[in-house]
C-alpha cells in the first residue's frame, strides 16, 4: 500500500470548511494521554472558549468525541425516555434526522413539517401541540440542507408554553451567525468542529442548561448510551476527571486553536465578515445569472443554496470543479438532490479570495456544461467586495 | 487565551501509545470532504488494511468515528434487541463495561465474574448458561485493566454451544498480539486506533461477520443509535457512499498511515517484537524487585500490570515520572486503583529505548519514594535485549 497524499482543496461546500494552518499544526502536536494534567488544562480552557462562543454560562459545556451527529444523538438520548412526548420542527434533512433519532431513542414524536427552503412556522408547532405538554421541542437553527435560517426566539416561546426543554441544532450556525444560547433560552445545543469553527471534524461541542441537567438527573431509566451519557462526560470534563473514554488530545488541541482564533477575531467581527462576504458571493452568483433557493431575509450568509439551472448536470459540474480547480461544493440532500448546489463560506474559508474563486470557477465550468453565464458576475462580486 | 503547546511525552501507559512521526504528518495533511473521491479511495484502502490486521474476510470492516468505547457500543447496540439474552465474561473493568452497555441497550444480561487478574473460565460460562440459548456471548481479549490475556478458541466453542454470536473486545490486542478474527470464529470485533496501531485516538476499527449482519437485518426494532447504526455505516463505507456523518479525513489519513506501517512491518514480526521487548521489560522490572500481577502464561506482552510496593504512593510516583521524565504510565482502575501500575509497550512505543527508559526512570523515582530498587535491573533489561 502506498502512502496517501491528500491534495489541497478549497472546501466551499456545507462543511468541512478550510482549516487554518495553525489548527493543522495544533492537530499534529505531540499526543498526550486523556488524563494528562496538560490535557485536562486544555479541556478546561476549551470549555471556557466554547461557552464564550455559544454565549452561555452553562457549566456543562464540552466537546463530545464524535461528529455533529453524535452531538444530536447526545442531546436526544439524554433528554428523552421511552414514551416522552417530543415535538420536532422539520424543514429540511437535518430536522428529519432529529425526528428519526428522537424516534429511535423511544420518544413519542410529533413531526411538524414545513416545505424545504422555508423556516418552520411557530403557529404550526403550537397547533400541532394542541394544548398538550411536551418533554422536548427540537429545531434546527441553520438547516444545512437548504441554507435556511430559523429564528429562535419565537420557537423558544413555544417551548415555554409547552413546558418543553428547547433543543437547538447549531451545527451550521456556530461561529458564523449568532446562536446566543442563554439569550435564546436554549436548554440543549450541539454543534460541530468542522464548519463555522473551521477545525477538522471529529468533535461536537455541546452545552446543557442546569434545567436540562436536572431533568436528566430525574430520569427513571438509565441513558441508553454509555458513550454519550452527558453526566459521565460532564464528570470526566469538569468533575473529578473519572476515566470515561480515551479522548483524543490532538483533536482537543486543534479545536483549542480553532476556538482561540474565533475569539481573537471576536464574535461580532466574525459574524460581520460572514455577512459581508456572503453578500459579495450572492452578487457574483446572481451576476452569473444563477438563482438562490432562499429569499434574502431567511438566508444563512454562511451557506447558500443555489438552484441548478435547467439542463445542467449536477454531478458533472461538481466533478469538474474538483478535477480542474480542486474546489469542493455540495450537492443537494434528500428532496433537493440534483436541484441545488450548496456553497459554503465558513470560518477560515470565508475570504474574499474564495468568493472570487467560487464565482470564477463556476463561470468557467458552467460555460462548458450547457449554461451561459452572464458576463458581469466577477465585476458584481468585486464591486460588492469593494463596497 | 494563549496558544497551547503540548509537550513531548513517552506514552508508556495503557494507551494512547507513542505515535510515529509519519502518522502525525498524515494527521495534519490537507483536510478533504467526507465524500471526496480521494477520501473514499482512502477509506477503501484503510478497510482493506484493517481486514489484513484483523485477519478477516468480513466485507463489513470499517472504522467508527469515535473511540474504542464507541466501538464497544456499536457491537452491542446493533446486535442486542430489548430482552435478548446476553452472556458476558467479566474479569476486569472493561468486561464490566461490556455488561453495563449490554444492560443499557436493553439486554437480559447474565454476568459471569472471575477474579480480576485472571482470565475467564469457559466452564463457568457454560455453567451460568445452564443449557439456555443466548443471542450474544461477549468477552474481552486483552483486559486493559489487568493485563490479562483471554484465550479466544475455548470461548468461541462456548458461543457455538449457546447459539450465540461471539463478540470480542480487541481494544488492547489488535496490532500487538494475534486476534485472528476468522480463525477464532469471532462474529463482531472492535478495537481502537491509539494502542497497538499507534495512531491517535478517535477511530474504532470494527468488523462484523456476514452472520452478524444477517442477524441485524432480521431485527424487529430499529437500532436505537443512528450514529452507530452499522448498516448505515456499511453503506457509507462500502455501498453507494450515502452521506451518514461528516467523517474526519485527517483521522482516516492518520490511521491509513498507521495501518500501513503495521503491514509494512508484518504481523508476525510485530507480534515477535512486542513479545521480545516485553520480556526485556519484565526482566528489568523484576530486576528492580517489583512483582507482576499476572503469571507469565496469562500475561499480555504489550501491557504489564505491576504491583505497587507496600508504602509507595501511587500518585506521587506517577506524577514524578511525568514531571521529571515526561513519561506517562497508567494507574489501576476500579478494584485495582492504587494497587497496580500499568506499563504499556505498544506499537511504535515498543522500542528498546522505551524499555530502558521505563526501567531507569522507575529506578530513579522509586528510590526517592520509599522503595529501594535492586541494582541489577538495568543490567537484566539490557541482557534480555541483547539475547
Amino acid at each position: 500500500m502506498n502512502r496517501i497524499d491528500p491534495p489541497q482543496r478549497s472546501l466551499l461546500g456545507p462543511g468541512p470548511s478550510d482549516v487554518a494552518p495553525s489548527v493543522l499544526r495544533a492537530l499534529a502536536a505531540p499526543t498526550l494521554g486523556h488524563l494528562d494534567p496538560r490535557t485536562l488544562d486544555m479541556m478546561r480552557e476549551l470549555a471556557e472558549m466554547l461557552r464564550a462562543i455559544f454565549e452561555t454560562k452553562n457549566p456543562c459545556t464540552l466537546a463530545v468525541s464524535g461528529t455533529g451527529t453524535s452531538g444530536m444523538e447526545t442531546a436526544l438520548v439524554n433528554l428523552i425516555e421511552p414514551g416522552d412526548r417530543v415535538l420536532v420542527a422539520v424543514h429540511g434533512y437535518f430536522g428529519a434526522r432529529l425526528a428519526e433519532i428522537a424516534q429511535r431513542v423511544g420518544g413519542d414524536v410529533t413531526v411538524v413539517e414545513q416545505e424545504w427552503g422555508q423556516p418552520s412556522d411557530p403557529a404550526k408547532l403550537r397547533a400541532a401541540a394542541a394544548g398538550r405538554k411536551f418533554k422536548v421541542l427540537a429545531a434546527v437553527h441553520a438547516e444545512t440542507s437548504t441554507g435556511v435560517k430559523q429564528e429562535l426566539a419565537p420557537l423558544s416561546a413555544v417551548a415555554e408554553e409547552l413546558g418543553a426543554l428547547f433543543v437547538v441544532d447549531a451545527v451550521t450556525s456556530l461561529g458564523c451567525t449568532p446562536v446566543g444560547v442563554d439569550r435564546a433560552r436554549i436548554d440543549v445545543v450541539y454543534s460541530c468542529s468542522q464548519k463555522g469553527l473551521s477545525c477538522t471534524s471529529g468533535l461536537s461541542p455541546v452545552s446543557f442548561s442546569p434545567r436540562a441537567m436536572e431533568a436528566i438527573a430525574r430520569r427513571k431509566q438509565r441513558v441508553a448510551s454509555f458513550y454519550l451519557d452527558i453526566a459521565l462526560l460532564e464528570r470526566y470534563w469538569h468533575g473529578d476527571h473519572l476515566y470515561h473514554h480515551t479522548a483524543c488530545s490532538n483533536l482537543f488541541a486543534a479545536l483549542h486553536e480553532a476556538t482561540r482564533l474565533v475569539l481573537e477575531e471576536g464574535l461580532e467581527a466574525r459574524f460581520a465578515r460572514h455577512a459581508r462576504l456572503s453578500k459579495a458571493l450572492v452578487a457574483g452568483l446572481e451576476g452569473l445569472g444563477l438563482e438562490l433557493l432562499v429569499p434574502a431575509h431567511q438566508r444563512l450568509p454562511q451557506l447558500l443554496a443555489v438552484k441548478i439551472p435547467d439542463g445542467v448536470d449536477d454531478l458533472a459540474v461538481r466533478k469538474a470543479l474538483l478535477a480542474q480547480y480542486s474546489i469542493e461544493i455540495g450537492g443537494g440532500l434528500g428532496a433537493l438532490k440534483g436541484k441545488i448546489w450548496r456553497i459554503g463560506l465558513m470560518g477560515s474559508g470565508a475570504t474574499p479570495r474564495n468568493v472570487l474563486l467560487a464565482v470564477s470557477a463556476l463561470a468557467s465550468v458552467l460555460g462548458s456544461h450547457g449554461f451561459r453565464p452572464r458576463s458581469e458576475a466577477l465585476a458584481a462580486a468585486g464591486a460588492a467586495l469593494a463596497s
